[in-house]
């Protein structure tokens, strides 16, 4: 269980350089404040007399801060992005730098290419001064202009990298595997009493950073999604006793599958990683899938990717460059298994599989996501300027806060089987709540 | 300041039918759980050692209940939207009614037409009744499948139509006016001593609801308003000291221009009511948009439609249906005080005005606000069976709760000026944070 | 080379029944008038004094004629709707009913379910009776809400049907296989001395039917593949060396390929079935790919899903149920090759493979095709009024056409590697004209 | 009536430089050839056997010539963007340069900046000097980064301007003025024996240049507009009686009414400039409105801000800096009128009035849009490399053609009443063919 101690924020010295944003102090009326280093936003914000109570947990709120720990006027500043694409990565870029110049007023901002590659010059592309006119449109487009690679680089390296460019600051922009690169850099740097500040930007697709209420890019791949559910459905209704089969992104953790699935409202059933496939016996999924085509005619199915692993087990596995685990395709698998079944039992069905794969994650971000990656990306640069270092911005009911990297990459956060969003996918779907 | 008694919710009578609704109790591990009547939902999530605390204040948390008061076998529901349209009126009407009918049981629900209207038999047309069939692709369209219609009806007539048609729950779907009109109806019906619960689902899309964090249908306005700021952009940049001049939605708060703003990331000035207006001297808007066209050559205005309200006091005022001042329109007057002012001073300028007016509530819900109308409805659902009456599902630190109507209509929220989301906005625009 | 003969439209009979529509003849000013049976569209629009001559072709002008076959008061119509989707189904099933219905005035408008097998009463689900309220809002939805099915019914067996149920006129809307189960109808029909008229609507995504200059569905499936270019265009960006490979529709026209990728304007190498794909030597697919790398680091290749068949030769051919071969898989396929060959050569690379498959034909219509499946539905019902029968409605020259459904099937249509749409991609792409 | 004379295109002299395009000679096989300046497109593709013929006509067929006038290596070529925005206008900039730079290897490809005015040197900001990065990702972009302006400047100075700067060749993309602008230009540099090419690419969104059959931009703004009409019938469905009002652009030519209407399918009056408009009588429109909303409750209504004229008479008449009349506004005159026509006659009604203006015309091009100005902007590179001056590239019969620009300015193209596009309009609307 979560523990007071665990969220506190490192900083890397006292802060007395006055912060150079014209905002006002708390009680100063009608102008926004800065925002207080004692200011917490608490852990747990439902309880009920009837349940035993649990001790106060309080994150550490994200925001301007009146001191700073560096001197904007002579700050260099680094940003890098990392891992899979994803909605919102140009939107972080241009809102940090647009933070950093026009606001700090911070001479110099460089983007890092491709990754930690870029902070190894054995193989680094040589950074990207960035400018005004550089970053001006870049929010309309998927992808990141700084490039991007999977996997770790060695931590001696990429400090000797920021230490010998004489930079002050270093903004990661990335998911679990990024946030432990970023943890292993702030810790070599604190061990030779540099003065970088590192500070983390969540982004993660599957949404699955633990004490991190959201990660940006997913509402936008749940949008995405949604098309292809749409899509789906109607595939499915055209044919008799059709099929419309969707894998969508989601390893470890069931959010794209399940929201899209409230968004769509047209999905059947919704597997997830986070609760266990059963495929035979009579409450299994294929026959409760058959009972529905002999009813209806048609059904939509949605499978996160990380879905059946237990099912897949006899294949062999495969690792992606960051290590993680490439799980044998439970997509085609499904699809084989629906078929056969479906055969045996003399249904006829017509499966049509779809499998987006980067689609989603390669579009510009939507609306929401868009107004989210600005203001992450003025909080990783408050946070930076503050000195505060080895924390990743986060969302907290609803207020950003700053989280330690050492406590995100703790765990990974995942659809609670007993929480409202399946509870909400059960009443849209129908399904039952678990396959036995 | 909000007080512990202003959050009481009234109930029709003690629940005593088990709920149909296969969800688990508390401990049961995995299987969504019903949510007891004692489940709170803390009013404040932020706190600062360094300030004077406050006292605690908490609203009751929605969701399913395991006993009810209404016996769902023998329910006769019935649904009325009321005011403008606001996009997710149809995914509200819908979710409610598969609620309802699938997991619920309930053999009837009626749709009311054109707002309250439909519970005046002098003027009604005679209700729909709902159909899976009716309902099948709703959610795709924007509007009402039901009607709408601004202004009240006399209660007495309401109440005995209610009581006539042997409704047991009505859901009220609407903003300020609707809600007052809901709650007139849930006292009118106690003060009979009736058994019919009323319960309000806000729908704003100014999300000006107090005590709700968010009304649905506004982030599809600013979608929309997002594809208006960035035509606008277009054309100021196309043409010599263009300047985009945009109005938005917003009578008395200005959500949709703030957070259309941050979406587009292509606004300079940004105006909401909640910041008063100063047209002249040196650093009054136009003053400050002259200097921005010198330097610049183009600029992006966003205007709400309350904005300026002094500025216009000279024009007579008309009222609508519902008795709400209708303004005289800001955005003509704005772009003709823009192009005095330029010409006086000699400054060539070409002013593009957009006023998307009921294009940006008529569409369709994005899948964000599909998400919430869903768990909207069925929430309003669920709290309507337990017999809560004169309360609207409302969401707070990211929780479902319920919320009495009297405290939802004792005032309107505003955007706060000196909150995070102005914040944002002056961090994000450039602009100072008020006119002098 | 086509022969004037080739392009005579055969009719039930004479007409004799004034038509109800309000049009005006010819002379009149400002109505617009009936289309005489005499009307023809030039086959040859180009010309150059330099070439030649040819003999002059012409086809029969599709539109409202004044007489009619059918007494319109008493036509029992039928729509059916068979293999693959494609954008705009629902709209050509509308506008159909719509026009029938309306114009016409026809009592009674079939909806045949599931494609040709519903008509055959051995398999069939009942027809749908159309009306108003069926169809008023499913132009909006992709698919056919009447379902469609691959392949062929006996002939005597759908005859049998037709003449049973009292059918007068068989709309079918498909591509090249339902347009030869039309024409065994019609002439079955003529066999029989049945007057029964049999109309197509050419429906071929791959818009490869032969004297038609443009099949329904295919504009809104290159938006749609337009989207994942730019998609893959994002992904190739982003990577060092990054490759976005595309796979699109195309059995054995590139049309979809070409034309997305003037519309994305992103892509470096378009890889059509009608231009033969050489991999290896030094001017072959590979090593061309290789200098684009090494020069620019990214690159978008779209490939349709009919090329390089001989390149696949050696892997086992299986059939649909249409008896249509369904090759095996180009896209894996290349990216495999792409990798090997980079590799051999040591320069990295990081393929990032599209499949959208279904999402493309699944999509409602865009505007165009809406516009286009209006006017294709409007001249089937005008044709077969008229008792034109074993035709199709065609687009030649701009004009609307009947083309004679045995000289619609004598061939498919191709991208000219000589015509103008290929010199529009070469010119876009800078690829190569061809692989040698 | 048009002849055979009026088609014959000025040229600048002879042309003896070979093209460096790598295309074919007509025989060659499976290479995309070059066009013969002898090939010709046919005026006139329908015919009837029952009517007296005429006399041919022909087009000058556009294309890539074989021998070009200007040597390619020593080129200074321009590009200039008049008039209102279009979408599409930075696709045919970007293309331009890109067939410029890239295919032809022209070394200067220079924008001139806010249309004429950029070759007035008394008013002109410096023209920007075209790159690969500059264009990069333009045409994602509505607007123009050109930038335009209305109205024109003095031929004598835009020829001296032209002459000191040695450019060969000035692209005009542009609408009726710039058009006229381009005639002056191309006749003054004749008269003077210069050797500059000057040719045009129609920009028109109301698609009314004559003797082109298309002019880009149309079918986006078909598109936006469409959304308009959707979410007016969205509005007017909604309320008892509900009138969705919605003027869109059109001065002269009502083809973005009329095609909305086929796209959307759920407008019920279409009222263009070339169908005068009756409002009073029994068989007029407001009666006529009348009629539909007694009997369907809700009706939607499209009106091109040209319509209605001669009833607005009354009114002061304005002009724009380009000359053109600004007419007074028939959408709220209209609503006006609806309003009172209904209450005098006792029938509740609730009018939306929608006026998107600027919003369907600042957007990006859509696909169709996209792949067409690619197009457009190749054949002006080729006409202008050739030598061809006082052109226009057009499209007739779908063929790319050079028409000469005084007979594009001879008149205006307008939806002609007894034709097919209003002939569909009139089977989908179901309204009247004219109003009397």
């Amino acid at each position: 269980m979560l523990q007071p101690q665990d969220t506190a924020v490192t900083t890397l010295g006292p802060c007395t350089i006055p912060s150079p944003l014209r905002l006002g102090r708390q009680p100063e009326a009608g102008v926004p404040p800065f925002v207080s280093d004692t200011a917490r936003v608490r852990f747990r914000v439902e309880c009920d007399p009837a349940c035993p109570a649990e001790p106060d947990v309080f994150f550490e709120k994200a925001g301007p801060r009146e001191r700073l720990f560096f001197d904007p006027r002579r700050v260099r500043a680094a940003i890098v992005t990392c891992g899979g694409l994803c909605p919102g990565l140009n939107n972080v870029i241009r809102s940090a730098f647009l933070e950093l110049h026009y606001n700090y007023g911070v001479p110099e901002v460089l983007g890092l290419r491709y990754g930690y590659a870029g902070l190894n010059p054995a193989v680094a592309e040589p950074p990207l001064r960035l400018t005004p006119e550089l970053v001006d449109t870049i929010h309309e487009e998927g992808g990141t202009v700084l490039g991007t690679s999977r996997g770790p680089q060695p931590v001696e390296v990429m400090v000797d990298f920021l230490a010998s460019r004489g930079i002050d600051l270093l903004l990661c922009v990335g998911g679990d595997g990024t946030l432990r690169g970023a943890r292993s850099i702030a810790e070599e740097v604190l061990r030779r009493g540099l003065k970088i500040a590192v500070v983390g930007v969540p982004k993660t697709i599957d949404n699955d950073v633990m004490y991190v209420e959201r990660t940006f890019g997913m509402q936008t791949a749940v949008d995405k999604a949604r098309e292809v559910l749409d899509a789906a459905h109607n595939e499915a209704k055209s044919a008799y006793n059709g099929v419309g089969l969707v894998k969508v992104m989601g390893r470890d953790a069931g959010f794209i599958a399940a929201m899209a699935t409230l968004a769509s409202q047209e999905v059947n059933f919704t597997l997830i990683p986070e609760v266990p496939l059963v495929l035979d016996g009579p409450r299994g999924f294929l026959e409760t899938l058959r009972r529905r085509l002999i009813a209806r005619h048609h059904a939509v199915v949605v499978v996160a990717e990380g879905v059946g692993r237990e099912l897949l087990a006899g294949e062999p596995v495969e690792t992606d460059a960051s290590g993680n685990p490439k799980p044998p395709d439970i997509g085609p698998f499904l699809k084989n298994r629906i078929v056969q079944h479906m055969r045996k039992y003399g249904v006829p069905v017509d499966v049509k599989y779809f499998d987006p794969s980067y689609l989603i994650r390669s579009v510009p971000a939507n609306s929401d996501d868009a107004i989210f990656c600005d203001a992450l990306a003025r909080h990783a640069v408050h946070a930076a300027m503050a000195g505060k270092t080895n924390v990743v911005v986060g969302l907290w009911n609803g207020v950003f806060t700053l989280v330690p990297i050492p406590l995100a990459v703790s765990g990974k956060k995942h659809v609670d089987p007993a929480g409202p969003l399946w509870k909400s996918v059960l009443a849209c779907t129908g399904q039952p709540p678990g396959w036995t």
